[in-house]
């Protein structure tokens, strides 16, 4: 366990956003709702900004679980939806894992509701085939911390990375220099005191 | 204590959005920073949706208060801001106190940054020249909960009433037969939980 | 306000549960989801138990807000069940407030969705007319607890009782030795812990 | 409402301590029970430390509600008892109420499981009577802050003071000079911040 | 550890309900008494849902930890209930373990009273033997969140997986094809969100 | 109560900061302990910065209470520490009482440890005898959130105003024009971040 | 990681409490104080009763750290203090290491203020020696969770078990039929919940 | 996993301060700012008292993230300040890392903000370099404790020790004997409840 785990590298990482859908929204307790569909839509903008393939899945969605959230889509409207019938695990799907492989990429940076379902399965399936996995534990909801902690634990200690949006992020960008504005704006939009920091600056 | 008071009338409210300033948002530590932008910019959208008359004030926002946050100027851009140029009482300012008065109305809808401050000294004032005097509790930011609660007391003793800005917009409303579309937008944009319903009714 | 408020009386009461709908329930954060339906369908068991006129209401019920919860419902099925058209203020409703004042009764047990509304409003309109009001505080739910503790400030400083389901039962019963065997059910099935105390007490 | 209410008068406040029973004990949510135990027998020991007339009382001490709390009655040993046969307001038994009676008091210090049934119910009796009511809330439990917090409102908007048992105490001996030994030693026993300051101090 | 672990395999697990009685249920704090028996109950149905093999346990169920709470002996009428006359952890019971060893299953799935003794003890057991272990953290509860969370550390550093009732259900079922309204009936049941989307769903 | 109270009149006010002692400090729990102490010594430098009377007050303070804190007589360093041998309520003290009465003024800001004796006592002696009476929250400390906020309910039910010290100074100040330099130090110094923000201002 | 530890054996335990002082006390503001005092005794008496060679220490208690706490010298009379002049870590000291290796003992059973020093080095030192090592984490306490969670991680990621005082006491017993009087008169004194369960049950 | 970590060595250990910037304070909401400005200036009063290496570092501090916090600069006017122009994790920058292996140091103790980007980053790269690395979780700050949580996570399964900044300064003292004064001062600026424990004992 004395080994550093490798950053993320913006050309071999992939994001699969899975089941972000308006009837499961209601199950997640874990977050405020509004700091929620922030954290899902920056999540989303950081993947479409740094041109990374992307992904997104739902679960039955004419049923209870409902449809994909739209504000979601709008993000990232050329992202593929895959649309389960009926597998849990998305990666029993075969379209989805088709999807994903197709990218050739090695690095996973998964979000979803349910964590410890619809993250936490993935996850699993992939780290046992040998994929890096990288948990987007703010942009993943459930139903309780106590859900949410065990799944962390279970994720990591099969080998998953936690990390939150904003530093998946940075670990894309390394270095301001690679182009300043767009992420600024980004963070600025989705990060209220970071919006009134640069507001304050700018005033003159 | 026993007589039920009014509810907000629709041509005789006036809505006070005091010191939502950049800088002053780093203050703010009794809600979560997305939350709490979206209240801001959620009572700004109802007192736009209903065509209430709105002023708009800040506090030295040349120095460290910082500028009026600019979302939310976007949402009401014809309403007029008020620089106070060294008061700390809004209603100390003769040029804010002139266009309260002008809009005629006895129903005060205010919020602000900080409760415990640029919220309570003019409610108190407010009260005790009759106003009736609506605080909208999660428009406004302080310290700390305990500082907060404080205030609410303070205020809510006085005569004020304490109220959140989903009830303020229900109170205008009064009969969802009065038009329904644009409220149904405003409540999808700024509650989350509320566009996931909307979102899961139409899909059809 | 040295002059302490009456109890409930059994025979003067009336129980409004205003719109607990399937949609609207999602919007309800201050509680645990689990806990919040208990709470809900212990003032319905409560009411029934104790044969007080009952009155149901929704509203929109076929839009976002959803249907009435079903199992409110099936615990009192001969409830009334009003379902307004548009009117946010149930009182602003004659069918619903011909329904109330055919009861003939003075003291409304009040609770709903959202608290700081549908709760509210009504709340504020009987008070006006001189009605004695008790809001149920634990079966009533909204955005948050600033939003519900803003509310309850509200009515009480209105003249509003807050109390919670369980003092409704026990002010109702005023006496063990009026029929213990039901209540003692009700509590066994809706107070997990003091089912636990009876299942020991009975072991042998 | 700008008249300030009297202290607690030693010569004339007597102590009710009601439905302290080992059942009722596990329906008490809202305090921490190592907490909640030590605040109910420092409550004893102060009544006892000063002299002040006591009364116990059970609801049905042979159901699931339990005998009294042992610990309780030994602290209190020459207190009388009141077995309720079933009044859920202990204010409704004759016998109670004859023994408050006999003690000639006007002030009642209140305490009981639960805050807003046991306790609540006699509170509003009494101050229909004309009592002066202390609610010693530390020494109160319940099923949730929810409840509680509403029956202090209920109960305090209907005249009670709300105090805890350590001001209790503090108004009782009004002056250290009045005799310290015993007091510093009922500190020390529950209150162990203070326990440890003088036992820092006493070291040498 | 960078092998993911197994799922659970509806043909090689077994659920151990241990010592849900109904004295121990009062020593539970880290969960609200609703929300903890439905987490209880639902991991039962669940079992049953999906054919499990299932054996309850008690310990000295004629003392002061209760008989086994008659609500969870409803769900799985034809599970054993092992008695133990005084073995702490139930590995050390040999009716136990020989009832556990004649499913020959070889993955358990374990919730119980209080978690840091009555899960935690058979799960080190069961995982020195061989065995793989799935702890339900949300039907296992204990005296506070840093026993909890302590017991957590304890038993997944020892190779257990922690996971919620939720997911024990999604992992067996795997598949929504393999049979819906089963389990969206007991979905419906225990998670009121959930029903509450269903409900709304199937108004029409 | 629809009469707005009066705000801080920089010449009618004093200054109690009573029992502010070492040893009492570990007896505040409803408040982190760098927070309390910041908040306790904000207020006297407030106090220190508008020039108003301030008085000092411990009790027993060479026994475990311990001696009064010596940052807060550095900040005031003229204000009188009037060292009562044993009246627990300050205005039973007559050197006390003779201070207070000297300064000539009937507003009293008042702030100590613990919320509930040492700063309730004088509060309600205060408002009986006429004198408006502001609370300091939180620069007052306590046992227990549950402690504190029934003190609040008493104090305020009984006539007081419940402020935080910001407040104190905001309504001292009225105008930023009065005077700029040294509250912004002041405010520079207890509130991290505003001297963040005038950090980030004078930069250039 | 699959080799579950091996669970306390009480011939090969010995326990640790380490600056278990006054002083310290009042530092320790991750427990509510009479939960921790309560805590640290249990664990005390557990030793006490099991027989298990006990070593008390001190640090520097002439100075701010304070005396050992009287209350628990008094549950283990016998049991040496080995008042170290200067070391932080107990395992630099000489005598006590001594006392500690004569036991002969390889299980360390450990508490003590603060959990981030006094407990964190000394099972580091043990740990890097070869001893099993059990951090009694509610014996234990320190500044903030955070400063706790953080040494857990820390011991926990070096080889420690993690164990609340409960589990230690079971594990020691292992079934009661080896004597069940004195383990639960301990448990009726130490957890109130189990105490009125023992009540209830006795009543008769 | 059995092997003890080492302690932090006096003569082999440097510390990071990175990023304690006067805008990304604000950014700062996992602790109360009063608490977290302490820690951060504790630590670095820490780093001063035992003359290790120290070097501070700023991410473009012309811009939103702001000047380096004045009052940090001021504890440690020597310390090389090192300003990236862009690079994210500071091990990317060659100034940075030229002067950190300048020191010669094996041991890195880091704080910074935000713990998720700032901190973990260059905690990362220096794990996969060989350096032993401390963060120091209570001087570095970030969005909402789930970010913070996360890393935690991350950064200690890759081999970093989670520790708070009062036990690196209790590591590196080892024994009070090696001087006490200046530590005993130290500690008492940056507790309070430490200050009053020396405050109490030398009051004669």
């Amino acid at each position: 366990m004395s080994k550093a785990p490798g950053f993320i590298r913006k050309d071999d990482a992939v994001v699969l956003m899975l089941d972000h859908q308006a009837g499961l929204f209601s199950l997640v307790r874990d977050f405020q709702p509004d700091e929620f569909r922030n954290n899902v839509l920056a999540l989303a903008a950081t993947a479409k900004y740094f041109g990374l393939p992307t992904i997104l899945a739902t679960s039955m969605d004419e049923g209870p679980n409902g449809p994909l959230l739209p504000a979601l889509k709008e993000v990232v409207p050329d992202a593929p939806v895959i649309r389960r019938p009926g597998e849990i695990n998305a990666w029993d799907n075969p379209e989805f894992l088709k999807a994903l492989k197709a990218t050739g990429r090695k690095q996973i940076i998964v979000a979803g509701i349910v964590t410890d379902v619809c993250v936490a399965m993935p996850t699993l399936s992939a780290l046992s085939e040998g994929y890096e996995v990288f948990v987007v534990v703010d942009a993943s909801g459930t139903f309780s911390p106590v859900a949410r902690d065990s799944a962390h634990v279970r994720m990591a200690n099969a080998g998953a990375q936690l990390i939150n949006w904003f530093a998946v992020a940075c670990e894309l960008q390394r270095d301001w220099r690679n182009g300043m504005e767009g992420l600024a704006a980004l963070f600025a939009k989705h990060i209220p005191d970071y919006g009134n920091l640069i507001s304050s600056l700018n005033r003159k």
